[in-house]
């Protein structure tokens, strides 16, 4: 273990706790993998005189981001096919793509394309939704970055397992082989209503609270996701998410875009949180989640890049900046999610999702040192009037410089420390011809 | 003049015309300002034997990326205020920052940060509207950039000018100015109905026509602006244009966010065409304007980032993406404007509302030679399944790595060839420091 003392001195630190809070001429001390006091620069001598010091000009420190919904190992099907309607893209081009190749290569190289992604763009920790699980969590593993891996529960068979005993035991050997992992944790990840049976649902309620994992649900993406309960269930999904006793605290729910003011209420009560994915829902036409109306209810909402497939990138800049400018937009408030709020959604609010704000989302000593540096001294982000307004609406995620999880700098100068980028780059391009034949394929299939 | 005949050998080229073109292993042939030629490779050494050329491994050219609506001083501005409403931005932050400032030094620190700014995202043409229209012109021509600058009309007084006969001398005479100038050209632009009476706008009518120069104009941005205008003119603004005669295919109607269905069809019969500022107008609220109605009506769109007071960057990428992304959700049609129709809103549809799609806007044999080349063999845009979705849901600005406008290099390997980036830089820090003192005092003005 790292047990040397380092104070970063940036311009900035934006520590998000306490909210829209600026501090300047401050030191960050990191003591292995933790955080242990964010002070004045002229105390730093004399309360840590060992420190070695890293000075970080021009730059702001934040909390590494959190992407709170990713499907990482589709980061390979980034760009495969889109402007389609959701039943042609999935059926077409998706589904296919995946029936030949998810496995635990597939699912590495994919995941490994998106943790280089990430980390570069100043995410530190994602709540992955995928088949293959224990690849995902071994590949951030061996990386260094912080992870929730799911534990999918679907109604069909797949590459993974193919009855719902076989879902389940295969999750609880990878919840059962990660309890010692200090980086990654799990959740439950049934896909959705309309492919979860009620007795999978039961078995999951039971077990997340055994385990005190949260529940990772794709929840409300579509209008026909609710015409489909009625015909299946005769009930909205939230009646029935509420009988089987899984709409509460535990509950991730992804997406909710289809809400009337009284299932908004029903979520403040339940204090269920909401992982929005902005751009994905734009781009699928799916609709659009009300989040202003969600935070003025007290609802937790937190921000996804959903799939590489459906966004195309895993960019949480781009997506606070976009989760920012819609709220106002359809609200009709300029007012509504103001920077510092946008920037708490994608840091603090998905700690407290995923039961970790006592570990990150925030810079507090005793926390652990995931932490990023983004260069605000640049052409595109001067005058620095208001060091918060800069990060959220006009930073790009290439200015992140430096990234440290747990302590670990995992990036550097711009540079990852951990992954072998130029392997990263011909592996994706190896299962760019392979991806490529099996959708040419396929579309030749189609045709009449 | 540079007479070298120079041969850019990338691995892709989208010409934008014909739409949705990707051509591979092709040569882009610059002799001077022009084009010469897009050929197979393997051509090239008969066609082209003294050619000097220039590999660009990885990368794909297209046509620089037309900015259809800026005020590009106001860079200054970008995030002194924000998350306010309209009247309080303006009134308590915007204007006392612009009546303490506006005036040639401040328009040469400002259009240069910008045009920095533009240049190295791969913008390598801006449509602006701002105060010192001359300034700005010179600006974009030390630089080496193309641009339209507006010749402002506004019916208060201003550091530009105090009357109304004064803004249109003033305006002629920056008009006379240009004449001979190959990069920079004008347009008219009164700033809205609500500020310019029917007088003006009669003499704007004429002398449009008699220099053949569009008119550039602020419309439908927010409901209030058709109430005022019931009230001022007894009329819909649509209808007040209309009888000015100006409602047609000289008019450049920027933001437009508040359509009814006839006001789409009589745009389309009028052919104005639209300048569409998603991000300004949703972090304004002030609507958002129906793109995917528009282009099936066949009215030419493009697309524009208005001034980074209100957006807060001048990314054509981003604003790109957000317009192709925002058509789909809020028409709830997943094929709406594709990713090929956001690169032709954001190249050749800008290109032809300027009136100068004969010059720039398309990669083709005679055109200017205004050529970007886009870095796409990087982590974030791997795999490269389709180069045009790359482009418009993935890349970000960063990856431009080379610009020229007119054959001339103005970005090579991610520097600017013709700006002096340090000084802007600093520039802009001093600016800063002045702009938050004013903007200090205002407030502490403003608290009774």
């Amino acid at each position: 273990m790292d047990t040397r003392v380092v104070a970063l001195l940036p311009d900035w630190i934006v520590p998000i706790h306490p909210r829209g809070e600026v501090l300047k001429h401050h030191a960050l001390v990191l003591h292995g993998e933790t955080i242990s006091a964010v002070l004045p620069q002229e105390k730093l001598a004399e309360t840590f005189p060992e420190a070695e010091r890293k000075p970080l000009p021009g730059r702001v420190l934040l909390p590494g981001l959190i992407n709170a919904h990713a499907h990482s190992a589709m980061a390979l099907l980034r760009g495969l096919a889109d402007d389609l309607p959701l039943m042609r893209w999935l059926e077409d081009h998706i589904w296919p793509a995946e029936q030949a190749c998810v496995g635990p290569d597939y699912v590495r190289a994919g995941t490994e394309l998106a943790i280089a992604e990430m980390l570069l763009g100043g995410t530190t920790c994602f709540n992955d939704n995928y088949f293959f699980p224990d690849v995902a969590a071994g590949t951030a593993i061996r990386a260094g970055m912080r992870a929730v891996v799911g534990l999918p529960i679907i109604g069909m068979p797949t590459a993974w397992a193919t009855t719902e005993d076989e879902y389940f035991s295969r999750g609880l050997g990878v919840h059962q082989d990660l309890l010692s992992e200090p980086l990654v944790t799990t959740a439950f990840a049934p896909h959705a209503p309309y492919t979860v049976g009620d007795s999978a649902f039961r078995r999951i309620r039971e077990l997340a609270e055994e385990l005190d994992i949260p529940v990772h649900l794709h929840l409300l993406e579509t209008a026909e996701e609710i015409d489909t309960s009625h015909q299946q269930h005769r009930c909205h999904p939230i009646d029935r998410l509420d009988r089987l006793d899984l709409f509460n605290d535990r509950l991730l729910a992804v997406h909710m875009t289809q809400l009337e003011p009284r299932d908004m209420d029903r979520a403040a009560r339940a204090g269920i949180h909401v992982l929005h994915c902005p751009a994905s829902n734009l781009k699928l036409a799916s609709g659009m989640c009300p989040v202003a109306a969600l935070v003025e209810r007290g609802v937790n909402v937190c921000i996804g890049t959903d799939g590489a497939a459906s966004n195309n990138t895993l960019d949480m800049f781009a997506e606070m900046r976009l989760a920012a400018l819609l709220a106002k937009g359809l609200s009709g408030n300029p007012e509504a999610v103001p920077a510092e709020d946008a920037l708490a959604m994608a840091t603090l609010n998905a700690a407290r999702a995923l039961g970790l704000d006592e570990q990150i989302g925030s810079l507090e000593a005793g926390k652990q040192a995931d932490v990023i540096a983004v260069e605000l001294d640049r052409i595109e982000t001067l005058p620095v009037h208001h060091v918060i307004s800069q990060l959220v609406y006009a930073t790009g995620r290439h200015q992140v410089t430096d990234v440290w999880v747990a302590g670990q700098p995992l990036v550097s100068d711009g540079q990852l420390q951990t992954l072998d980028a130029a392997r990263i780059r011909a592996d994706a391009s190896a299962w760019q011809r392979r991806l490529e034949t099996i959708d040419r394929q396929h579309a030749n299939k189609s045709v009449p």
